[in-house]
């Protein structure tokens, strides 16, 4: 289980190392939605969105020979590149798996920061198998992208500094793929302000996590077409999954439509770049799919790593 | 003349109203320039660009009686916006002056701050005249966007406060067009940290500012084909001229390209949205079109109001 003070500990264990991203308020914002709004600006952590918080708290607390070792993920997007950040920073050796159709500039970015990409066909081989196979052969240390106590502590900490820089908030609204921030996100939330409710978001097409949540059931849904690539994730985890339920208070899907019109309400009258994963939770809020008004209502913006060539594609 | 006087009370006039832009800094952009640099985000300004400070400093200042009979100016850009919104908050009529031909976004969002827009033919007649008869015919204020003491003393507020915050700067670049940000940002610069070397940047294309500054007579560049809509003012004004000759240290053009080259870097990796005017200053730095390194270095970002639409075409 993950607690409070599994998430207290990692803040300290990433003090000075991640950034303390700011807390945006705008009247315009607040007129637009209809409540008192507050950002948290993961889009402006370190390699781009909130997934360093946890790869940090995680492979910093390894051992000496586990670091020596190396540590391999699966993952194509901000978690690859986060995990591979890190390692630079501490020195530790990082393979990455990733399929061989993933986007150029997204295996140059990692490949950037240092790591070691191994490719694959996804027609021939699933990425669990890759790394569990690579882990087994070099000794590498697993890290995955969310299913992992010291991940969610980690990415538990950007909603424990919004609860600390804006106050106590009615709503948080939070971005959910795995699950690792949303449950990390609820457990700070909870415990700093209990009359806080915590509320996931995901898109249309991936409603898993939304229907795993009102059931009970762990449903999964396989590369769900949605502009939302980071909350492409077939299902919570094993950890995430009960914490949801637990600390969790509602969910909902958004379309893509949703988050293409309040993306370009963010670059444009905010001026801050937002990747449709990251404006999941205020897309919820600002296109009024969930009945909250006059409230002081923060949200999770995850993450900035967009393509903004696409920008033309997506805004009209 | 404007003096250090002007501007500190200037900053006095906007307290409370303009915001205090944030100062942004990044070791990745600090790598990427060579030297420690420290962006004053006006693209964070309200109405999206410095504008507002100026026009904000000049409107407030207006008698009961002018006040009024309302103002009007003659602009396309983020003046006619920031203009819009100052005489919104303050109650004061605006009228603005647009050629016909304006881009429909730029009408309609200076038509929602409630401004008056008033369309002409810019084969038949020019805005100058025609802001003159009607201010003439209704006792309008003209309230120009850069040659006006109280507009350059609340554009030098920007460079007043960064210096506040980051500490005594080597350097300070600022985009060119007329002249009132230049000017008003050298005032304050050179005031408050007199070793600080202040240098205007002007696009390739309409480099009028720096043959002037170099030369000692005006010259001028009418409609220059530049992505920096911002700065293709035909030439440096009457007040602003004198100024720049007084207290700028040097003066440089950039590329097309270079200013693209730029904004991709801010946009991708900052996550910050600027538009391509916003940009020159830093441009010169990015580029290493100025003999500058391992200095403390400036930058006005001057503004954000950037067509994202049209980034697939600028960024590939």
């Amino acid at each position: 289980m993950v607690t409070f003070d599994d998430i207290a500990s990692a803040a300290q264990q990433i003090a000075g190392v991640a950034h303390r991203t700011t807390v945006a308020t705008s009247r315009l914002l607040d007129a637009a939605c209809g409540n008192r709004m507050f950002l948290k600006c993961e889009n402006l952590q370190r390699a781009g969105a909130f997934k360093f918080r946890g790869a940090y708290n995680a492979v910093s607390r390894l051992s000496e020979a586990e670091r020596a070792a190396g540590v391999i993920t699966h993952s194509s997007g901000n978690h690859a590149q986060a995990l591979a950040l890190v390692c630079q920073l501490l020195g530790v050796r990082a393979t990455i798996v990733m399929p061989q159709n993933a986007p150029p500039q997204k295996l140059a970015a990692t490949r950037d920061y240092g790591a070691e990409v191994v490719l694959y066909d996804p027609a021939t081989a699933t990425r669990e198998a890759i790394s569990r196979d690579l882990a087994e052969e070099h000794g590498y240390v697993l890290i995955p992208p969310y299913d992992h106590p010291h991940i969610i502590a980690g990415q538990g900490t950007a909603a424990m500094e919004l609860v600390a820089d804006a106050g106590p908030l009615d709503y948080l609204f939070v971005p959910c793929g795995g699950g690792g921030l949303l449950s990390g996100s609820a457990i700070a939330a909870k415990h700093l302000a209990p009359g806080c409710k915590v509320i996931g978001v995901e898109p249309a097409a991936g409603d898993d996590a939304t229907r795993s949540f009102k059931t009970g059931f762990l449903h999964t849904v396989r590369n769900p077409d949605t502009i939302a690539d980071g909350a492409r994730t077939p299902s919570l985890g094993q950890l995430t999954f009960p914490l949801v339920r637990q600390h969790v208070d509602d969910m909902l899907a958004v379309s893509d439509d949703d988050l293409i019109r309040t993306m370009q309400f963010v670059w444009t009258r905010l001026k801050l770049i937002v990747e449709p994963t990251g404006v999941l939770g205020l897309a919820a809020v600002f296109n009024r799919r969930y009945p909250v008004e006059g409230q002081r209502v923060g949200v999770i913006l995850s993450g900035g790593n967009a393509d903004v060539a696409m920008a033309g594609q997506w805004f009209r």
